[in-house]
This record gives C-alpha cells, structure tokens and sequence, in this order.
C-alpha cells in the first residue's frame, strides 16, 4: 500500500487523484490522504469517463481536515497541523499500514514530517534527498538536492557515504567514485563548509576522487556527486532552466529561416528524445534517505501521469525493499565506526565542555 | 595602455601574448608582464608566419621573474610573490602605467592582487565579479560569480547595489529588477545567508523582486541575479556543462538516424549561433566591482581570441570610464547611507563590545 498525500502540489488535489487512480488500476494498492468529498468527487468523475468505476480498485481514503499549503513554513505547519493531508499520509507508514508515502506538496514540510515521524537512521545527522541525472554515457547520482540548505562539513561526509551505499546498491559497483560540488578541482577551492568536508572526504575509506565543476557533471568521471542541499537544488534547477532555454532558442531560430525549419522538422524525434533526458520531472520524485521508510518528494509542479510514476516508483522501492536494505548497510558502516545518535551527542556534549574551559 | 599578466592561464604564456599581438594589432597599447625572454621569443615566431613584426606594434615588456601558478594558495601566493607577472599587471594599473588590467590566471590570486593593490572603494565590504548571462529576450546581470565563497548577508546587499548601478548605468534603467538566487520563490526559502538578504533587500529602496529560482534564470523575470560566489559560479558553470552535454546528446542522436543527420545539416548555423550564446568563454572575461581600477577577469581555459576579446573588452571600459563613473555613483549612494570603511570599523567594534559584556 502507498500512502499519498491528496492534497499536496500545485494541481492538488485533482492531478493527484488522478495520478492515483492511473496507478490503481496498474494494480498498486493506494491510500488517499486529504479531504474525502472532495477526493470522492474526483475519482467519480474520472470513473464516469473510464472504464473502470473507482470502487472496484484498490483504493482506500483516509480522511483528513487540515491542508499545508505549499508556501507555509515547514516545521510550524508540520507541528501544528497534525491531522494535515501530509502528516497523516506520512504517520500511516510509520504505523505500518502503508509502506511508502508519495507527497508533491510542500518539500520542506515534507522533509521536516519524514525526519520527525519516520525517525531517522541511529547516526546520522539530517536525512538528505539523493536523485539521478542523466551523464553523457550514464549517470550520475547527486545528494543533497534539496534537504538541508545549511551543511556542516560532517553532514557531506555522510551523504557522501549513503551516497557510495546506494550507488554501490543500485549499480552493482563495489567503489563508485564520489566527488564533491565545488567550483574548482583545487582542494582549497569552495565555501569553508566544502574544504573542510574535502579534508575529511581524503581521510575517508571511501573512493573520493576529489571536487568536481558543473561545467564537468555530465563528463562521467564521477558516480555521485556530494552536495549541500541548496547548491545541490541550484545546479538541478540551473540544468533544468538552461535545457528549456536551449529548447526556446532553437525554436526561435526555425522560425528565421525555412531550412532550419525543414531541418528541425526531420530530427523532431531527436528533440523529443533529448527534452525527455533532461526533464527529470518525469521520474516523479526523489527519495528521502537516511529515515527508516520510504519517502518519495514528488515535484509541486506534477501533473496525473509524474504523480502516477512517482507512485510506480515508490511501489518498486518497496518491492525491492530498497530502503531496508540500504538502511542495513547503512547502520553496518555507522556501527564500524562507533557512529550512534548517543556517541554523536556525547562528542557535542565535550565539545561544548571545552569550549567553556 | 592595457597591462596583461602573460604567465596566467591554462595556455600562457603563448595564447596570451598571441591574443595581446592581435589586440595591439588593433591599436591597442599593451604592457606585457612576464618572463622577458619568453615574451619576445613567441613575439617574435608570431612575426615570422605574420605581415606586422612586433617591434612595429604597441607592445610595451615589464619582466617579471615570479609566477602565481593555477593551483597556488591565492592570498599567501599575490603576498610572497611580488615580482610575479600578475601582481605587477596589477600594480602597473595602481601606479598608473596603464588603466586596466587582464588576467586568465589564478582567479583568486587575481581577485585577492585586485582587492590589495587596486583597493575597494570605501564602504564596500568584499569586490564581486559580474557577468551578463543572456536570457529569452535580453540578459541578466549576475553578481557574484566567483570572487566571495562565504557571504554574509550584508555583502548580498551591497552585491546588489553594484549590479543595480551598473545595469541602471549600462541598460539605461531607472529601476532594474533585482532579484536574489534561491531554491525556492517564498521568503522562507535559502540559505541562512540568503534569508537573511532577503529581509535587507526588502528594506532596502532598491527595486527588489523577491527570490528566483534558477529554472527561471532565462525568463526574464529580472535585469539582476545576486548571489554569493560559490553559487553564482556553479549555476554559471552548470549552465555551461548543461548546454555542452546537449550539444553532445544531440550529436549521439545525429548518429543514429539518416533523417536527423540529414536535418542537423541543414539547422547548422542555428547549432553554431546556439553555442556562441551560451559559450560565455567567448567574451574574454569578466569585470571585477568594488575596486578602484578595472580588473578583467578572464577564463583559465583562455585562448588567443578569447584574450583579445578581454583586452578590447577592458580597453572599451577605458573608453567609456565605466568603473569611474560606476564608482561615483557607487559613493555616492554609500555616503548618502553614511556607509564608509571608518563607520563599518565602528560598528564591528560596537558588536564586538557588545558581545564581551
């Protein structure tokens, strides 16, 4: 059972019922979260124009009064609005009776309700949102794209490390090269937060193969790119924005001349192929790694069918036991180190001593 | 007379002193600092293959006998090494030998001899490096893009009077859009840093638009982007290796279908004109704001032509005095606020005193 957050994102709560009921009928049990008249009407609208009447679908409601919009401010509304659309979406995973929870709403709510209710993994210090893009030959998986707009040195040292758990999950790759997002190879290049997590990316067991350019992400000469959440937000925003302008700007040329147009006309498959590559909003979300269950953070801006994939994409997360399995892996490298949230506070605990000496 | 560092770059000395060759053919009077022998060694082959011999040339030599290596440590490099080619490019400008200075060098060595020996103009907190990124319809102006990695608040704020006198000044705009980088539209959305910038700029009587997402860099939703360094250099980077990895993909495809090969050949020049707007490499350099004297930035990767473009880039803002006009403005607006480095040094005081009792 997915649990979806039905009023969540900027076309909720109709594209996301919608996308919902596209998934049910795949066969992916769903529990709609959000206001129930209003997601019953929905669904009956769409059963008149299908084929299948939605009562005959695996699809559960569980009603709920309170809506967090997409500009409220995350941790008061997730503290306040307790019986929200996104909160008990959220708690019914904690609880057992969903697996995985698909939210298109506001991201920081979504993140602040995943790390409070899903609890994160014992040792690590902030969940973070890891995502593929796509490389020239591969691709490239990047962590933090959007958690933790703030980084402390230690908080890139670890999403490096669930970095190289997952793509070493994923891609079947025993040491896959991490790098770090900085605007130049050097080692002194990048914000303080950046070369002090450099100095301990060097000393890690890791396969850290130092700073990586933007201008070199798409060259594959990493497998995980480590980023603190806003820069790692920025670079997939600036990829996003700069595809859309490229996308304009070659339209804007057909129309000047008739054999830029005859020749766009006969490689119009090619950039349709090409605007699907780089439009990551198609996958339908990204994962929250470091909690104890699955959290998909969809895009605000989807419509029925990423909401549809992105319910696909949580149902293969858990078919696959993903997260488990990455969580496993991931409290066998802490445990090796004597990482735990007790160890953690007890260093802050000396650290603050000495600092008053 | 327009001094350039010749060692400083991925390929100095030779494309530096061949770009200075074909920008002197122009007419324009150059100081070369460097190695003296070197120097008149590549001047003299490129006579050889060409009509004009350098001696005919305005071509001035200052040996130098130290070089500030790409990967040197920037501040500790521009204060041991005196006799380098690009402290005494950058101190030629200071002593008024010549009136602007161009380096493809260090970049931060560059910015560190620039903030040093050319000096910021009093009340301004950290120079910046802007740079024109061109949008749908016209550019935006976006500062900074390289020069401050770690930014307080309070350096965005004035980040964004340089780029607001100097669009108001070059695009002849009363009231440009002035508009701050961040992962999401709403207040609450940044960095700490960013947040806080937000809260100045909305006090502030500039004509601020709010927070812009990089999706819509080319939008043109605003005349100015204000950043800190380290961001404004991977979104510019990342807008880079984005359009390079199209061009690539588009390519692969090329290769896989008669149809679009046939139809890449005839859309050709539109590929080539498409590159050439967002191969910013191509205008030779960026401007350094907040000093005395104008300082051109240039590419690392520089070659010959993208060295004339900066040295006809820096003579022309000679040519229009657009750093002394920019900088009488600039303290114009200071003192109107009573901004001076003496009023700063008093309130840190003031800070620190409050923060021992």
């Amino acid at each position: 059972m997915i649990a979806v957050d039905a009023m969540g994102g900027d076309f909720a709560p109709r594209a996301i019922v919608q996308g919902a009921y596209q998934a049910a009928i795949k066969g992916i049990p769903i529990l709609l979260c959000g206001d129930e008249d209003q997601i019953i009407a929905i669904l009956n609208s769409i059963s008149v124009d299908s084929k299948e009447i939605w009562p005959s679908l695996p699809i559960s409601i569980h009603h709920t009064t309170q809506i967090i919009s997409m500009g409220a401010e995350p941790s008061k509304s997730v503290l306040q609005e307790n019986d929200s659309s996104l909160v008990q979406a959220v708690r019914s995973v904690a609880q057992g009776k969903a697996q995985a929870v698909v939210s298109a709403g506001n991201s920081g709510a979504a993140l602040v309700a995943g790390t409070l209710i899903l609890q994160r993994v014992d040792g690590i210090l902030r969940p973070a949102i890891g995502s593929f893009l796509p490389t020239k030959s591969s691709s490239i998986f990047c962590i933090d794209i959007g958690a933790n707009t703030d980084c402390k040195p230690e908080y890139l040292e670890q999403f490096a490390l669930m970095g190289h758990i997952y793509v070493s999950m994923i891609k079947n790759k025993a040491r896959p090269r991490i790098a770090l997002l900085s605007n130049g190879a050097e080692p002194y290049k990048g914000s303080q937060s950046v070369k002090q997590a450099y100095d301990l990316l060097i000393k890690s067991k890791l396969n850290f193969v130092g700073n990586l350019e933007p201008r070199e992400i798409f060259d594959d000469q990493a497998d995980v790119i480590v980023c603190d959440g806003f820069t790692g937000n920025i670079m997939l925003k600036t990829v996003q924005g700069t595809a859309k302008a490229m996308v304009y700007w070659i339209d804007q040329e057909r129309k000047k001349s008739l054999w830029h147009s005859i020749g766009l006309l006969l490689s119009k498959g090619l950039f349709k192929g090409l605007k699907q590559k780089i439009d990551y909003a198609k996958k339908g979300g990204a994962l929250l790694f470091g909690v104890q269950h699955p959290l998909i953070i969809a895009h605000g801006c989807s419509n029925a069918t990423a909401i549809e994939n992105a319910i696909l994409y949580a149902q293969s997360v858990v078919d696959n036991q993903i997260i488990s399995r990455f969580n496993a892996q991931l409290a066998d490298y802490l445990s090796a180190q004597g990482i735990t949230d007790s160890y953690i506070a007890a260093q802050r605990a000396q650290s603050f001593d000495q600092q008053q000496l």
